[in-house]
């Protein structure tokens, strides 16, 4: 357990950790840095919350374990950054959705005071913001901690505890094998909600009023924010473009059944999407 | 409201209307008919069941109003074969996803003595069978009803308020409008949770463990019955058709976009389907 956790940048996820750290009291005190002063102020006011400094300097001074919740593209600016205020044998982490990139930067960003392991926990939602952070986000979700050959073991071990500790499946994974499986189900399921309400906005709009349950859940993270969306597909672009190549195809030899009417390859083609769906835990 | 209410061939829909009707007492009687003897003697056994004869001549005899619940391929053959049992001005219904032909057939099939008007109430579940049925399924859900210009005036309003008594918001539409109302809404998401789903098969099934309830939420109606959805992609296949290929082509200007690293195009693609998701009614 760290004495002293702090959590840089806290949107939806670096809330939902404060959250449930403090509620599981894994950490004695949580230090919480914000580059807004407004939120600052009013994240100071928050049970789980010991300090909230002005300083990203002071907010790292003494901690054992730093969280940095920032999206993808400001990990390895704000590592840097903390990296001369480190004590000896910190343990960074962060919770970015792709991870090949900065797991190689991590390292080398923090220098010699820290240790970096890259995190992903598969949890979140299409609101965002601090306000909304839910001690229970991620009980019973998936958390990629990502490591590469060369980083510390200890460190490793104390991440993967960190996360099990809030109630996650940890699953440990090379850095761009994790990249792969996200591009497949977590980015690709995102472009294909996003799309699909991008063509329905071109029709007419009044049936969006008709709308049953399931064009509401298939569409549900399509109200997720487009510029958090743009990095993660900026930054996997070649896996998602892999995955949505392979997905076209897919479409495409759907469209050729259904056109030449060979019911037959129809069914068989639902009958295997059934077959995955079926097989989902609970 | 019906003195005597005939259910033919409840499945989750037909269940689903006779606890509805039976919980809000919008009919004195309510007679089922099943194909099948075991699901009669388990039907008769239900509280919301007055009586579930052997004979469909039976089912139908003094009737003021049947619904038809059977799939789309099955309709228009039950109503010929109840034409000749019904008191004259009998109104008779459906609850088929795929409105076209069936409307256009529907009122020959019955002949001089009922008055066929189409509904397609869009409430539904992944799950099948008439144990899953479920008195609130139709409440605050649209129901389209769907006269021709020659519909009976009297009927399309004694099936209209039969919906509205139900809780669903009725919606009066041409049929072949509704088709390609639905081929958008409800047709094309379910092609493209079930070719997710079949797509994935195709890869690594551990990852499927690893799922957040993105991959889960857009991919629940991938856990539908393939024979049910086969009829309705066959029914409605021109427009379903119309509908993929155009949002292949959006799916396909999205990967050129990603591929050119045009984020200012990604980015205004996935905020288009975001300001259509918004709007989506609570």
């Amino acid at each position: 357990m760290p004495d002293q956790l702090t959590i840089i940048a806290p949107g939806l996820l670096g809330a939902s950790v404060a959250r449930a750290a403090y509620d599981r009291g894994l950490a004695k005190r949580i230090i919480i840095w914000a580059r807004r002063p407004e939120v600052r102020l009013q994240i100071a006011e928050q049970p789980w919350c010991t300090d909230a400094p002005t300083s990203l300097a002071k907010a790292v001074t003494g901690s054992n374990m730093v969280i940095i919740a920032a999206p993808v593209t400001h990990i390895i600016g704000l590592a840097q950054e903390i990296a001369p205020h480190l004590s000896p044998g910190t343990v960074v982490t962060d919770v970015g959705s792709v991870k090949g990139e900065i797991s190689r930067l991590g390292q080398a960003a923090l220098g010699p005071r820290g240790h970096f392991v890259g995190s992903h926990p598969m949890a979140g939602s299409e609101k965002t913001g601090w306000e909304h952070g839910d001690a229970k986000l991620f009980e019973k979700r998936t958390c990629f901690v990502t490591p590469l050959p060369e980083t510390d073991p200890t460190a490793l071990d104390t991440v993967a505890r960190f996360w099990h500790n809030l109630g996650s499946d940890v699953v440990t994974m090379a850095p761009d094998q994790h990249d792969e499986v996200v591009a497949n189900i977590s980015h690709l399921p995102q472009v294909i909600a996003s799309m699909l309400c991008a063509y329905l906005n071109r029709k007419d709009l009044t049936w969006r009023n008709y709308a049953g349950g399931g064009l509401r859940d298939t569409t549900r993270i399509a109200g997720s924010d487009p510029q958090l969306w743009r990095t993660i597909l900026e930054q996997n672009r070649d896996e998602v473009l892999r995955a949505l190549r392979e997905f076209q195809d897919e479409l495409q030899a759907f469209h050729a059944a259904l056109s030449n009417r060979d019911l037959i390859d129809v069914t068989a083609r639902l009958e295997r999407g059934r077959a995955y769906r079926r097989e989902f835990r609970p």
